[in-house]
């Protein structure tokens, strides 16, 4: 029985920050399975910032006119593969639509957490939390009393990061956001020690502030201002995770100024090394393992800004970029 | 018997590059010898880059009206110290003078190490080398097969990189230097694969020339043009080791321009970290055992460029900072 989808297409690459008209949406009808594949009812996409440097790159981005390239989970919903019988809960990259026909190589199946959402694996247990988990542990190897700073950290990266920070034993937890309701939640509701609106002045003073003695670890997902405060209070010997989500820069992102106190990173003996979440897949376990406890106990938190309804995609998009979430933005099918 | 001495005092801050009136000779009569002192005859003295920072800065500096601090190798010519008998070689930062009364707790005993000449603790066995051997072992973890690339590379911290890394399997060895004599001297006697002088065009295009592949580490003295070049030459998982020579700016010496390519750090997960040698004097006892048979066999050498006599010790100053010497500047008394 043919089974209807709709899915987003990117139709021209961006001039400055992307606007609705890049997208269009379009309804077909999925083919009938061959043998060993699956047909996947999507049940949470995720929009994430780094889709804007794979939006303007012509070489190695997203091509036009197809489903823009996300992270989605789903169930298999229909099934000709043996190892992916009906029911199963899987991860994958098929992008922007509501069902996709996969074989087992295009899919991650994803372990049954009791207690914990599925929404999960797309933020704190997903490339989110990983990205924040890799940063701590083995880029910037966070040791149990040394203090930690995240900027954005109201969005998926920064809520993940906060909390990781403080099962891993940071003594103090500081965060920046963009707005005094993100600030609150991230002290009032996910025991964050310290955060700042970013807007409310220099962000070297209000870091100062927040962080009267310094710090030993940052997890940077924004650069430019940020960075060079970050590396005005880096302890000695401190380290700098700078992490892939701002890893393409184009016509829509232009990079951030460079630090102009880059040279403190040797009168300190400061590291400042980035990563990409996709080298370090094979953490993926252990993070599960840290986590579902924390998560089921609700001792960990997955903050998410879900918007319902798939024609909602491009909005949540939209929102990502101009910092409209707190925790992890998601769109549920 | 009362022993003259003569000494180089620092009178006034520079404004600019220093020049030679900031500086006076001054001499006098060294006191007798107390209880568990001993007299120092120097041999030679060392100039380096790194004092410039410390010529100007108020607070952390040299004070005016004393000898500059630097670092001296010499004999030990009379004694009241038991743990410095009469012949020892030492090695002490008494500062630039002929002549130093010591206690033990201001000196560091130097091995006798057979065929290797006393100045090689002040150059391929002082600082300067261990400079080079932390940052290629312990900051960059260089790796047999990678190819590596040092700034600066005939002065004294680039002419044992350049030597430590094909040591340590280096695959590939280019330097930069100043001229076409040193650029010369690098390829056709201290082994280098490659060498170009800076100012025959954009560092990142003559970079691009002599390692077409890319390189894997990078130790950095000097920041700005070459570091932006560096960074966009790393291969993936690139180390850049950032060295204590550039560690201090000031008036004399303004920081470098920031890399505008930094965020390629995240795009290649590259790490840039910076050290001081200051904090990695137990790597001393490994550079000996490394070097000291291989400076024997002469496969390993030394480069020096030396001024003879005590009087010539500002000229060699100035003239390291303007890049006169080729491998280690130094001081014959």
């Amino acid at each position: 029985m043919p089974v209807p989808f709709r899915a987003v297409h990117q139709i021209a690459r961006p001039t400055g920050l992307p606007t609705a008209d890049l997208f269009a949406f379009v309804d077909g009808v999925l083919p009938a399975l061959a043998e060993g594949e699956a047909l996947v009812e999507n049940a949470f996409l995720s929009v994430d910032p780094y889709m804007l440097g794979l939006m303007d790159d012509e070489e190695d981005g997203y091509p036009l006119h197809a489903p823009l390239e996300g992270r989605a989970v789903g169930r298999v919903v229909e099934s000709r593969s043996a190892a992916l019988p009906v029911g199963t809960a899987v991860i994958h990259r098929e992008g922007w639509r509501t069902h996709a026909v996969v074989a087992p190589g295009q899919v991650r199946v994803l372990p049954e957490l009791p207690g914990v959402p599925l929404s999960a694996h797309l933020s704190v247990l997903g490339g989110t939390g990983l990205s924040a988990y890799v940063g701590l542990t083995r880029i910037a190897g966070l040791k149990p009393g040394e203090d930690f700073f995240v900027s954005a950290a109201a969005g998926g990266v920064g809520t993940a990061a906060g909390q990781l920070a403080r099962l891993l034993g940071a003594r103090r937890v500081v965060g920046s956001a963009g707005s005094a309701a993100k600030t609150a939640f991230l002290t009032g509701e996910l025991g964050f020690d310290a955060a700042f609106d970013y807007h409310a002045g220099p962000v070297a003073e209000l870091l100062a502030e927040a962080a009267p003695t310094g710090i030993d670890v940052y997890l940077d997902n924004v650069g430019g201002e940020h960075l060079e405060a970050a590396i005005g209070a880096m302890r000695d010997y401190g380290r700098i995770a700078w992490c892939g989500a701002i890893s393409q820069y184009g016509v829509a992102t232009p990079a951030p100024a460079a630090p102009h106190n880059l040279f403190e990173l040797v009168a300190r003996s400061v590291r400042l090394e980035g990563f990409l979440v996709r080298h370090h897949l094979d953490a993926q376990q252990e993070l599960y393992d840290l986590l579902a406890p924390q998560l089921r106990s609700g001792r960990v938190r997955a903050p998410e800004t879900v918007l319902d309804g798939f024609d909602h995609i491009v909005e949540a998009f939209l929102g990502v970029l101009a910092g409209a979430n707190t925790g992890k933005m998601l769109v549920r099918i």
